[in-house]
């Protein structure tokens, strides 16, 4: 699905993308504060601050540039994390880092949230294109971690599901509602529950 | 929030109230299908099989029976897991219960998950509301548990959120989704990962 638009891409100049990217960042803010039916591509242009017909140079539609910044948003947030987990030391700690890239991530992108939510009435196949990625970035490395003893060996996918929701809901909670970070007494009760078990061993 | 409403119903008849409910379950077939933008009193009316003026009678508004559904959705929801724990021997029982509680009610009404996103940018404090409420439903008994010694003593707001996410995502993953019932691998993966923790003890 994103290999056409990266593909596109290769084909702007570096002021080009410049001005693409800052059409999805505009996209994003209006999207975010507006909803998805509400905005439109003058409000975009003009968060961008460039003229209505540049907009047609990049995106064929409102749609397009909805469904570009859903795979922009999964592109780099998934990149930021999985950096995050490559300096860790055991499993367990590359999925504490995870989370914290995750929750780092979105401080500077609190329009996330609304705008993956919008999806599920905008495109519903995007909206579950979005969540199954990200479960899968989970995978691997819970994976190697059931592989290598440090971790039970549980139905992965439902696992990496888990993870994801955790992190989406304390995101959610803190970082969206409160425009905070996550705390760390409420970081550490989740991690407690997560590696440990809610159960009084 | 919800006791103006409840007040209102009073003055009803039984006729009056069925016509109420009807607009209602109406409303979540348009709402779920078309998202709240596209759909139109119109629209909610002919799906209740309606005049469009009875709808007045009612509703003030779309947004009127906008939040009083996902108001409806909370109460029967909350109420339907609240039931299902009551039977429970053990806390640990009465959180499977109540997730089997919330798998079942969500099965016949799987537009929950669209309406509900929808909010966060409709009304985003009704969003909140929401879920904070949900959460709740799970604190206190999470917070009896944990007094008898058969949980750990953690943070018990962010565990709430941590468990109500969970059942949100596995709901959505199959429910939602695939239309089906949660497989039992997927809900005993995520019940051993809640009790007993990721980590190989």
């Amino acid at each position: 699905m994103s290999e056409k638009i990266l593909t596109e891409e290769k084909n702007l100049t570096q002021k080009g993308q410049e001005t693409r990217e800052k059409l999805l960042w505009a996209a994003e803010e209006v999207f975010g504060q507006k909803g998805y039916y509400e905005a439109s591509i003058v409000n975009i242009a003009q968060e961008a601050k460039v003229a209505q017909g540049t907009f047609y140079n990049y995106f064929p539609s409102k749609k397009d540039i909805f469904d570009e910044l859903i795979r922009l948003y999964s592109r780099e947030l998934r990149s930021a994390i999985k950096e995050e987990m490559g300096q860790a030391a055991t499993y367990e700690d590359a999925q504490r880092k995870g989370y914290q890239a995750f929750f780092n991530w979105v401080r500077n992108h609190r329009n996330l949230y609304s705008i993956v939510q919008q999806a599920v009435v905008v495109d519903q196949e995007l909206y579950r294109w979005y969540y199954a990625k990200l479960a899968n970035g989970f995978l691997k490395s819970l994976s190697s971690g059931m592989a290598a003893g440090e971790f039970k060996e549980l139905d992965q996918e439902t696992v990496a599901y888990c993870l994801m929701s955790i992190g989406q809901f304390l995101g959610m909670r803190w970082v969206y509602w409160e425009k905070q970070d996550v705390p760390e007494e409420a970081f550490d009760a989740a991690m407690t529950l997560i590696f440990e078990g809610l159960k009084k061993q």
